[in-house]
């Protein structure tokens, strides 16, 4: 009964085996590897975008923080949602990679910016003012950090209020997979068709080892991009370990399969949760994360029991009367099972 | 015959084997795992520094990078060899990772420092003048990039010289299992009791996938150090997969397998090499590297049937006439076959 | 009719003259200038604090920007108020200084913080999680950007906030004087007193051509400081023309008089000001600046006529109803003469 | 008899005259007054510039730091002279501005780099290879730390292999006036006509209280100049003082008259020197810096009776035989008097 993060998972039997396959003899070393050139072309054709410049990583901070300070002069603005990873988990990596550079909090219901509360964020921030900072970058979040989604239409229209500022846009991606089969769009429409000018795009919470690829639809910055990898130490040495993920990654749909099995699990998940006694939802399901609150006294039994998972926000607490709501989250991935749900469901429904 | 460099070999199997096996599961992420305790545990007994404060990363670059970053100010003096790593192939990722500071060269011989080359280098830095940079920190390299080695009495005399002005030592251990095995002594000896306070200690030249550790002999900055590795974007999420490798690489001596064969590989090419007519050594061979040269005429023979290695230094051409000698670098690493060796000899040899 | 700024002002006679009197000969630089020893011992006996070091730089940015980068690492979090300066009015000088840093926004009325949104604002960063910028120091600014005044009592209560999470107080005295004469309070008790650990203690907006001092009254840092401050661009050349500036400054109680004088015009403008038909005040007047609304056609006469100041907020428009309130900021200085504040009061109460 | 430094000098009296001049009233601030209009049109004549962008700051660290900053990416290499200001006397300010960046020393004689050198310089930095900083800018300076100075051929000569390499050119003009005054060539030939692209033009040196210009002949980058000045802390606040200065400096060619007396001044001290028994000349002598060799007893005898100047370079010492030559810099600001080299002259020849 794991629900504590998307990232104590292993790495799904497919990409361990690429990654035993590619092991074979010599490879060309820091991304010239073969393997390279087919996961640039595997993800401009996912993504419908020939002339993309695509480098990887291996984690998210380092996606976010190399795009962001690609977009963003360390005098520059970045606006995120309030409770955005780059703002509240990253201990200042994107500040670090910018060198300054100033987040801007944008607020919003269920992690998620609205068009008019971005318009305003940006608009706070005077233009062409030597003393303030300047504005530079939007980034969004897909899958939300509270298990929400944008639709297409959602993020064109928060693209749109980027682009009459003339701002580029980064979509932190770490969960775009589980964001993508939630919606009946493509990889496109849920990127660049939308505004989006810089990915990062996720696979270590999906179902890899450790990588992450950075796609730049406009591939002028891509030598930067290049050069800023390397000095903040992330060209990986042995490039093809992290291909060989990629690679396997997208093969005959893999990513879309681990995402679609997570986001099910979620879903039963809720419903086990939201048909417990006392049990009442914080935002809606729409990936592969559930937030909801229970009594105090079920969360004591489940995790008495072995289950695995975060009270939310991080100062909620076990101490206090049993009938007393708490709520938490609860994280499935492409390898949490039904057995799992089922025991939990178990456990919070007080059927021992 | 691939002696490009020791990172275009792949994985040894038994790391391999190591990461498929701790696959199973869940595992705490972040560092937090089980076989992180069991590393850091094996770490200290190898190296007879039960307080020592142990990291993974996943490479040299910012295992180096973010050890003089953790010693070195933002308006610090870092003495270095000439050629060094740190001053010519990390993209300017050391003053990124100190936020300024400046590399100090220091000449020497074979890609060593003297004792006394140091000491005039720290000395010519003013102490305690406003308008210079301040002494900060003193970088060896072991193996260093020339492919000598230094003895642990060589650096002791050069700890010591750092320490005369209170001084720290980092020391890049790309191929610290190298230079261990074509000496004597102890990790210990060639670490600590030298007189060094922090090591990047190699894994990935060595059969790894991509892990180096950084070994922290005083543990005085180990949060500093964990808070930076974060920022930095070099805290691995599957922590696990960091840890196996270093396990399997410690476990029943492998690394120092693995690197007396890249050793022993070099030892026959080296013989190999300078029988052939017209050869001479660039530098004295102790690890797994060969620098010497060959009439232009033998390197165009041997790239035309397919060995791979790199001229030296990197503006050296093969234009120009056959019977010139022209200085190389050949790398033989843990996975390099006597075959290669005897294939290459002959190529050069003229024995068709 | 000018109220747009105390930086809009000139250089009181006492100090034009001592600047003329210190140019005779030549003159140690870099702070070895003997006015600095006797700008040094006047600081420690006004502050009451014989062990402060004590520095000069050339404006507030500066002052704020080294003295928070002394306190705060690259990984940090600044705690200050919503409207700050330094959050506000610097163009991310402080992340620039400090390496990163994050700036934390406190919530509070009339631009003053309490001590519970500070302690809630603290509390909200989690603390030894390696995920998040860590607890750095707080910064605190009296002569607040709203015109308020902490007392000495209230700053005690902060600082107390500040050491219950053991971090150390930065205070923004960009108008300390305005804040002193405004109190019954020493200079000790609205500094080191209270808690706070490091001063910028302005002198620029109270009559001076451009100096600041920034007072350290735990030395420890002193060294460092004087190393940011030289790598920054920040020690002057020529000092002693800095030193002779904050000398008259602090001669005969020079300072105290000037602030004196602000404070009294803006006095009697506020009475001016809130007597005019359709005036309100938009904060209490405590110091030098009075913030209040006036219906815009009135805005529009004074300005037509003249009169300079800002409107308030930055987004505040002339465009609109005549009998519409409008708010603006009116500062007085140290020159600001009563006939401007009568001709300013002639032409909004519409006696032409 | 002080010869220690150009800026233990006072200020010279036009220009304390013109900071009394501008003293009356109000003035608008952060280089929006009338003055920094005036100070823009004269320096764009005087340069023959009719587009640059000027912008004014306190000090030579804060110009060239801030130049540097504004042409070298965080992973630039800046090639300078060995015995640059910026590499030797800023403290790490070039490297803190830039966000990292190498400063690559180019050796050469006398203070001054060959074409040659240069070209070898640049060239060794290996281009369009990302582990490797990458080249960006060659910074000059004229007159240079050994007191020689490049005619204009020399200049033109060293930007047109920094132009070979499509790099820009900033030029440290601390002592531009006494390089001018030095040769027969107008400001526009030692600069832009030359090939400089961004230029620290000195006054503080030659009798200024405390200012630079910083003159970009291309204002492309002219906005990201305000930014980064205004985010370093350099942005003035009561900048009517900075601007008084420079006007009256460039008024009546006062700057040209201060350079040639000091310059003369320089000329008769180094005949002076010269002639004393057992002198001898280090570099030769073109601006107003004299470097040369006296016997250590003359040395004692000249300290001994008061005159102040320093040994060179800084570990050079007093102690030893009377008869060993020592060799020190001497310098001579718009204000050393014929008096003060004849009194000088007269300790050094034994003449009591």
């Amino acid at each position: 009964m794991e629900f504590a993060s998307d990232n104590t998972s292993g790495t799904a039997p497919e990409i361990m085996a690429a990654l035993s396959a590619i092991n074979a003899g010599y490879a060309p070393s820091y991304g010239t590897d073969p393997a390279m050139d087919r996961v640039r072309a595997m993800i401009r054709e996912v993504f419908e975008a020939p002339e993309a410049a695509v480098y990887l990583v291996n984690n998210g901070t380092t996606a976010n923080s190399l795009s962001l300070a690609t977009y963003c002069p360390p005098w520059g603005a970045v606006y995120c949602h309030d409770t955005a990873h780059v703002e509240l988990d990253e201990c200042g990596a994107p500040e670090f990679f910018i060198g300054g550079g100033k987040l801007v909090k944008v607020p919003g219901e269920h992690g998620k910016m609205t068009p008019g509360a971005l318009r305003t964020a940006i608009g706070a921030t005077p233009q062409g003012f030597v003393h303030s900072v300047q504005r530079a970058v939007v980034t969004l979040t897909n899958t939300t950090e509270a298990g929400t989604v944008y639709s297409a239409a959602e993020l064109s229209a928060l693209c749109a209020v980027a682009k009459e500022f003339g701002l580029p846009v980064h979509l932190d991606g770490a969960r775009f997979a589980n964001a993508l089969v939630s919606t009946n769009a493509s990889p496109a429409e849920m990127s660049w068709k939308a505004g989006v000018d810089i990915l990062s795009f996720g696979g270590t919470k999906n179902g890899c080892m450790g990588v992450e690829a950075v796609v730049l639809f406009d591939p002028a910055k891509a030598w930067e991009f290049e050069l800023r990898r390397k000095r903040g130490g992330h060209l990986f040495s042995k490039h093809r370990y992290l291909s060989a993920q990629m690679e396997a990654y997208l093969t005959d749909d893999l990513w879309l399969r681990l995402a679609r099995d997570a986001n099910n699990r979620a879903t039963e998940l809720e419903a086990a949760i939201l048909s417990a006694p006392g049990a009442s939802p914080l935002y809606p399901r729409e990936a592969n994360m559930v937030f909801a609150s229970l009594p105090r006294g079920r969360h004591r039994r489940a995790m008495a029991a072995g289950a695995h998972y975060y009270l939310w926000p991080h100062d909620a607490t076990l101490d206090g009367p049993d009938d007393q709501p708490v709520s938490a989250r609860f994280v499935c991935s492409w390898c949490t099972t039904e057995a799992e749900v089922d025991a939990f469901a178990a456990l919070i429904h007080g059927r021992d």
